[in-house]
């Protein structure tokens, strides 16, 4: 069986999908929609695809699964509406800003019976799914503590961090939910420390760039998440998980593998600086198992209550940095 | 400009080269060509293409291009067919196993003005590439020494063995090339000590599974190759370059970069096991590479006396070991 | 000028000093001290040098410098002794385990003009050094964010924790002086995070075995600090710098540095397990330093005040693990 | 029982020799010999012990063994001598540069049934006797490929050169023996590629600074030694065994362990520049198994038949140069 698609949003993002869809063998890019003309045009030209409006998406009947790509604030409705027109959906984190609209949303997908996969591109990376199998393998034994070190190697621009409601709900959002993934327990307490280091007008606006996050489950384990949006190095992405009998860690991606010696010493290229190039080989495993979750009848591996616990995390992250101590999760639900 | 494709032969390679056209912008496999039906029509449903014969593509106004992929022992006669109907042609290495006939053919390529490029992939591997531009920028300053080291995870049954000339003709082959390349001067003179150590079979069938080569240039830069046909931790494929200032050099491939710390010690994967998963990204390149010079008429980055040089190398090679001296390249050409 | 020490304690710890002193050009070892007379005596065989009282040495006209390895408990009163008799004085950490002892032995120090010592030996291993100096040279920027991973091999008997004051004060002291010294500006708050995951003993004792502690300062700039008890692989003792134009990092020592590959993959030993042959150059580089501001009357490079701040912020973490909040180093001073 | 010394010559091996006594439990440096008075006073001021004459000491009954680091054409007679004296004699490397003087030398050693142990430093050091003991524990197999990476960080002064030998005499000769050591099966034939790229003045005076040796054994093993004078990165010293199941290998030593990440990429310190520091643990080992041997009467772990076998190999090497061909070690011996 194979899987027909549209893509909603034909920006950097759609464009990462389209690519993705396209090397997935058994799904097939059948439409794009975007009201930009020439974004849609390139994607058509580049997949031979057709451009379609939402509407006419909705309606399609040659259209299994739609991939959503707009912009953060039209993620719930077009979950809710696409999930009643029976389409299987995958959204890009997160569904929504506002907790409260994230559980509204999800109660429509489960009342629909509809799929709803939630866009944690990091949980497809091979080199994370095999720190994830190693884990569950047994290999390091009850895990204890998880490190994350994710670094973006540049601010992203102001108007951006006030659309994408700061650092904590859309940069720390993926380490969240990789934190709660490895950790293989629900987080029960939250400390943040977040500083402005990098650029005063991210302070301005009311947002950080540098945070430091602890993590508690109830049985003790814990995990960091050391966060800054600025990495003279390129995009620093390392996970470590400590457990009784071992530990299992991952190391950064260079640009290439090469070495150079002289004089000065060793020296080797900066990591990828993008997280496209990065993670080029998670966005089409993410596809992947998408298309099989949607082939299959099985379970999403990220679903909608994922989106709703990493968005969780993210406030009472906020209510600890305004607070200045621990926060219950249970405290934001 | 896009160049429209035909393969031929729809083998291992053939499959490699089929999704490498798929994958370069500007490049449309029109056909494929292979006796054996089924391998065929594989590759007709996964890239809907036609199937024709050798013949048809001969006579076929909408291919540009071939890619051969078929027998050793027919690539010089399709070189010179394809090249007198005036396609473009990428031939897997190596032009044929004898340096005659290969002198033969690359006057017939001369002759038609044919555009011939021979597959040698490694130059396109992403790190080799960093490795050269390394070399170029002068960042090692002369070229003094290159090691490579080359070695299979394991010894190909005999009856490939048989048909492919023997390892210096089909697996030293890629390394000489490396070493010409890298050394920016022609080599003058191959010392080659090549032993029986895997398997007793190969040496009954008159090959060696083991071999250390020495190349000299004129001016006394040296190259050494060290090959074997088995490495228990799988295919292991390093350049080392030292220079008058330095050294440059690209290291492995492992299956993933995770690293597993227990009681005792630390842990990493074994290598990528097989030429295709190790050199993906080559051979995309590769026909990238092939594309552009189709479109410019540049001329391409490997050639046809690429192809012979890499050969009298093996032939220089295989006298050093029957004569146990070291023999100049001018006495096989 | 060469110093003649005494060192008071001939333990382990004494041991440590005893081989250090003996590896420093200009340092003579004259006498030792201890009530176990074997340990002593071992001492006296190996060194060469006199078995004394402590009462004896204080009285001694031929020591110019001592070393205090004896319990813990002893340290102020030996220290005010020792400098009161114009002794050159290093103590191994802590001064106390209470703050208001050790700001009044400090008292005694400045009043005495006496030369006080504290062993924070990892300020002088040399790859830290490096780290330091990469720091101080501007190599990175602005220091932001400093990663500590400190973790010990294994648990120390119930006794030890007891009389060591606990996890804060024993183990982590040693990277809050790191932090410290590497942040380069005075830490204002803590938040400590401690949980009992290696050993319910330890919990029982009152104390924890695994820990994540964040460290702020008034411009923003953050440590974090990640320790346990137990690390399957040895003594895991890494950092990593952040600044606002790179990143400097200190590696792990294994057993040693060869490299086994097979099947399974690639394999190296596991870390150094013990803290005296990981720091063997620490221990030595310190007593190193101490002769030389002995001999010069400069001031040491590590100070009592460096045992009363790393102790205060021991103090913070304590109270921020009790309460679940952010301290500010001010309430306990 | 302990073990009293003397140093024959106050050069910079003997200082290396006289600290590596110093640091051996057991071991006592009772006399220096050097006719350069203010070298020997030197060892005398940092080590306590006398000043005597060679005569002195061979008639000196404090003195159990020496360590011969007189210039290269004094070690036979040396050897002679002290053997006849009975003391035990270590000897630095090479024993002579004639075949014949050594073999002749040795027949004395074995008439008097003296202990001679001859100066490989680099089997002692730890992390080639890891290599050695994956390999004596059958971690890799049966030795297949030995690769052994042997640069100088610079050449040595013109009188050094004609004095030394020449390279292979005088560096390739710790390679060769290295090599004899890892196959553990005797070399039977050699081929050698020397070439002169570092310094004109080098080939003037007959020798050469740059070359590529093959070794082979009768079952068929191999090893290759690539040497130079110069490396831009400091002291490259590396070692790779190849196995019939896996592969052993030994990296490098920087002068730190830290990395640096800029935006130009990762960078780490060159290479430890000097033998003395790269070898320091060995120079120790060395004295401690020459020590062992003395005390307990067993055969010492290099012998005088190592230095004769590995003289043989460079000359085997230097007859293969003037040739062109693969030399049997038989035709030299």
């Amino acid at each position: 069986m194979s899987v027909n698609f549209a893509i909603l949003g034909a920006g950097r993002i759609g464009r990462v999908h389209a690519s993705a869809v396209a090397s997935v063998p058994g799904a097939h890019l059948v439409a794009i929609a975007d009201p930009m003309h020439a974004a849609a045009e390139a994607i058509k030209e580049a997949y031979g695809c057709d451009i379609r409006t939402i509407d006419e998406i909705l309606a399609s009947t040659d259209v299994d699964a739609v991939v959503i790509c707009t912009p953060t604030d039209t993620h719930a409705d077009l979950i809710e509406r696409f999930c009643e027109a029976r389409k299987a959906v995958f959204c890009e984190k997160p569904v929504d800003l506002s907790l409260s609209r994230v559980a509204n949303c999800l109660k429509v997908v489960e009342a629909t019976k509809g799929t709803l996969m939630v866009g944690f591109n990091r949980r497809f990376d091979p080199d994370f799914m095999a720190v994830k199998a190693a884990i569950d393998a047994g290999r390091v034994g009850k895990v204890e503590m998880v490190t994350i070190t994710s670094r973006d190697p540049g601010a992203p621009p102001s108007d951006y961090i006030t659309r994408s409601g700061g650092m904590f709900r859309d940069m720390t959002i993926h380490d969240f939910d990789m934190a709660r993934w490895l950790l293989g327990e629900e987080v029960e307490s939250v400390f943040a420390s977040a500083s402005v280091l990098v650029d005063p007008v991210i302070g301005e606006l009311g947002d950080f760039d540098s945070a430091n996050v602890i993590l508690r489950t109830a049985s003790g384990s814990q995990a960091i998440i050391t966060n800054t949006r600025r990495a003279a190095y390129g995009y620093d992405q390392r996970i470590e998980v400590l457990g009784a009998t071992g530990m299992v860690s991952a190391e950064n991606h260079g640009e290439n593998r090469i070495q150079l010696a002289d004089k000065d010493g060793f020296h080797s290229a900066p990591l990828l600086n993008f997280f496209m190039s990065r993670y080029t080989a998670a966005y089409a495993n993410e596809i992947n198992a998408f298309v099989a979750s949607v082939t299959t009848g099985d379970a999403t591996p990220t679903t909608g209550h994922d989106g709703l616990m990493a968005l969780a995390l993210a406030e009472a992250a906020l209510k600890s940095v305004a607070e200045g101590r621990l926060v219950k999760v249970s405290e934001v639900l």
